[in-house]
């Protein structure tokens, strides 16, 4: 894709910071996120701000969201690399000079040069990393530079960290209730909110803890495994077994060839209709659908997978399966197994593994019993744990509306607060206390203890000294009095660092690989206290600030609250 | 975006059907959907049904959907334009051929030769007119071509139906709700699921009735109007009055300068203080918010619109706007309005519209009263209900997270059924009588009744003669015997529209402009009986098919379901 995106190349390298550390920083994935991609008060609040001499105060904002998602305690951070390259590559064309001049008529030609002349140079970002289990009201990114610059990169960083941080949690807690041990699938491309909401899905899934996905684009972009056999279509564009012209296959070590694999396919049906033990095999099978599977191997002989419920999962599907399988198994082949798509998953994947496990009995098959049952009929979170609550066979998901559009949750809503302007703390009041932001430029620490599990972030303000492991601190709930802890912690991790250094020289962090931030995704679970993990009632995980800090929120709060007078 | 696309040019156009009804379609508005972006089941069937010589033989494939969205009876349907400008410009590339080849390495490369020569030329998609209200079961569109080109169709059509028709319907309800005369905003970008999550809620959104959007990039895209004042960070980034460096401002004819704008605020400041019918606004009001809208007045002078409810709205924040308005005024201007963006809108809106009024007494100040009120937070069709119900003064509505993200249903679930396959009818069956597909090639039409309401849709085999004005024809239920009723229609409509005519001479129908799908929208909506379109209970519209596709469903059906047999 990088050829073709609109704000590929160097020119949007900022003249002040050290170029090779911005040359590595691709285009975003999405060709669209231009610095267009933004909400149209950001225009006018630069206009107005320009039009004062405003214009270039530094400003610090905090990103940060006020809930976790989908009634759980944690949250995964993602969405930081696309912010980085937008950044990266942040610049107005001559042609979107020329459109903003269209809607805004009003503003003068001298904003519209200072327009064509900004990019990110004089922007900082600092963020956690991308991977990371994250807590409300902790910032997840910290961005300082020009007040009008910062602002209109708020939509589109909101936009890029919102929904994939919601979907790569939304992952996350479908891996949770999977299980280590079962294959994921993302199976959401026709059901995602628009293109790129489909390979942002499969991306941020991957992430989340998936192993593959359906969208081949995805793919492509990202090295994301890809998974796929066939549809209930290809089943019924068959009518019968005459339609299969070359019925030749070569066995699996290539020493002969096989003349008519259908025949052998027919015998195996015989055979296994004929087993007792096979009780739920009788009748006949559809022979569209025998056809069909038998056509598909001849293809795919080395990984043969059939979506048996076309017409009749026990009746018709798995036998005609079995016989397929079966044949491919005289000429070496190993057939991988089937997928459900309707029905009651449970019991078709316990009645098809007693099926496979007889078969591996009476023939004498080793593994035939082992095949990988697939499912994917509208599951999510709680169709799978209810799944394992009453017992299955299945080997593998495939996940997809539900997954990629966040069906129990749709936003995550991410907030973009101004926290500091010129050094001065700033606070935005609300008579929703949850809505307070808490004001200053900050440093964000997580205090592990002994066990190595987390135990607490706490919030400072820059000036002061950093926690240190071994050394007693003090962490109050930023709002409430009366909550306040002491903490002793055994190790500190600062959050924030930085993956933009605007004119500074800091060192700029790594942007990882995707396989590198999964797996940080999943190390970071795993050192969770489990409380804080399952589904049921999880405990809050505890997010704290400075004893400096919170006296400073406190004066600034009463500053700039007026009285109120009751009537 | 059009120089940036990677599908843009001839590359993609047939060499079959007549270039210039070609030459007219454009990329797809977003990049990435090109011919990678399905499934890999897609390419996984291709290549079975080219193993077995069958990738060539005609298919016929329906796209529907099964059921109305959000609790209602209807849906809008969007997204055709798009599905147009991707088969228009379907065709792989060197390096995605070259990627497929790599994640398929069984197949013989004489398939991706073939796969290399594919284009959408020998393709016919017929489709109900975009911007049309539809309803379940009715194929919103029908493609004919090679199956394995359809099948690799499939996907991409359904995810750019699938979003789009959602959200077009979504903003069809919330303008249904909110009424005629209210403006309505799409305030979405930041929530919605990635860029074009947010690109496309803005179009369809407009499609489906709304009046603008904050989305820069949708408004250049799509010339979508834009709206847009300013946030709460531009009322805190400012401390005090002392920050506004030049404070003069011509008055609207040019006549004379104002030399101290913020002397004048403050006097009316003074004024509207002490005036006793104002009971709400007594002590000081922020001096932070003065000083930002004052600034934001001297940049906007012309549309002076502020967000009042930083502070306290009542206490401070309408004080201050009326301080700034009125100076405003002083010099020829007519101000704006208000944004409330949080507390109880409906009595907020109320209270916010006294004070509007009683200045413009107290003052004779003509239309000061009429100020426009909007209002902002987490809005949604439910919250616009409530607010009707409860009365308030809001003018007009921005409407984000639960718009775009279409919280109360995040998918339509279209799908995408074989009908037919070299001429011969196909059926996919289900235990769920609601997942039953109609087979055979169709051909739709919506039947009118006297009142010029549309009594029912009537889906016909091809080799039927059409329904008549005038005559009487057989309705029946496609599943249930006894459901059936004799129409005789005043007018016919015939649904389905050659949109590509593929290889074949038909006409073509046009694709029109995006203004003009939103006033088809907009009528259809007008033209249905109100009862199906309420909120509470509405009627279903019945959907048909004729006697003779009734009995050949029920003989197909018949015949390749398997006997049940309990035991």
């Amino acid at each position: 894709m990088e050829a073709t995106a609109p704000t590929a190349g160097a020119g949007a390298n900022g003249s002040l910071a050290p170029a090779p550390a911005r040359a590595q920083v691709g285009p975003p994935t999405n060709p669209m996120a231009t610095a267009l991609l933004t909400d149209q008060y950001q225009f006018s609040m630069a206009y107005a701000y320009w039009k004062a001499g405003k214009h270039a105060d530094r400003a610090v904002f905090d990103l940060y969201f006020r809930k976790n998602p989908f009634g759980g305690e944690f949250t995964v951070f993602a969405g930081l690399e696309e912010c980085v390259r937008f950044i990266a590559n942040f610049k107005f064309t001559a042609d979107e000079i020329s459109f903003l001049k269209s809607v805004m008529p009003i503003c003068e030609d001298a904003f519209f040069d200072y327009l064509r002349g900004i990019d990110c140079s004089d922007v900082e970002v600092y963020s956690i990393p991308e991977g990371s289990v994250v807590f409300p009201k902790v910032p997840l990114m910290r961005i300082e530079g020009p007040v009008a610059v910062v602002q209109l990169l708020e939509t589109p960083f909101v936009n890029l960290i919102n929904y994939a941080s919601l979907v790569t949690t939304n992952a996350a807690r479908h891996r949770h209730v999977a299980g280590k041990s079962k294959v994921l699938m993302e199976f959401g491309l026709r059901r995602a909110q628009g293109p790129d909401g489909a390979i942002s899905a499969s991306k941020y899934c991957f992430m989340g803890g998936f192993d593959a996905t359906s969208n081949v684009l995805a793919g492509h972009l990202f090295g994301i495994p890809l998974r796929g056999t066939h549809s209930h279509a290809y089943v019924s564009s068959y009518m019968s077994l005459t339609e299969i012209p070359d019925r030749t296959l070569r066995n699996k070590d290539g020493s002969r060839i096989c003349k008519d694999f259908v025949s052998l396919v027919q015998e195996w049906l015989h055979k296994i209709q004929a087993v007792d033990s096979l009780s739920c095999v009788f009748g006949d099978t559809n022979q569209s659908e025998l056809a069909a599977f038998a056509s598909y191997a001849l293809a795919f002989p080395s990984n043969f997978l059939a979506l048996v419920d076309t017409y009749d999962v026990m009746r018709s599907g798995i036998p005609n399966f079995c016989a397929v399988a079966l044949a491919l198994h005289d000429l070496g082949y190993k057939a991988s197994g089937i997928r459900l798509d309707s029905g009651d998953l449970a019991y078709l994947s316990i009645q098809a593994r007693k099926v496979f496990q007889a078969i591996e009995k009476e023939f004498n098959i080793p593994c035939f019993g082992k095949m990988i049952i697939t499912a994917s009929n509208d599951l999510n979170e709680e169709t799978i744990d209810a799944l394992n609550k009453q017992g299955h066979e299945v080997d593998a998901f495939g996940i997809g509306t539900y997954l990629v559009t966040c069906y129990s949750q749709a936003a995550l809503g991410c907030v973009f607060k101004l926290v500091e302007i010129n050094s001065r703390p700033r606070i935005k009041l609300s008579e929703d206390v949850a809505k307070v932001s808490i004001p200053c430029k900050k440093r964000c620490f997580r205090l592990y203890g002994k066990e190595g599990y987390p135990l607490v972030d706490i919030m400072i303000r820059e000036s002061e000294p950093s926690p240190k492991a071994g050394e007693r601190i003090l962490c109050r709930h930023p709002f409430l009095e009366s909550k306040r802890a002491y903490v002793v912690p055994q190790h500190v991790e600062e959050l924030l660092q930085c993956y933009w250094p605007g004119s500074s020289n800091k060192p700029r962090a790594e942007l990882p690989s995707l396989e590198k931030i999964r797996s940080r995704c999943m190390q970071q679970l795993e050192k969770l206290r489990p409380d804080h993990i399952r589904r049921l009632n999880p405990t809050p995980y505890k997010v704290s600030v400075s004893g400096k800090l919170y006296e400073f929120i406190h004066y600034l709060w009463l500053n700039e609250a007026p009285v109120g007078e009751l009537q």
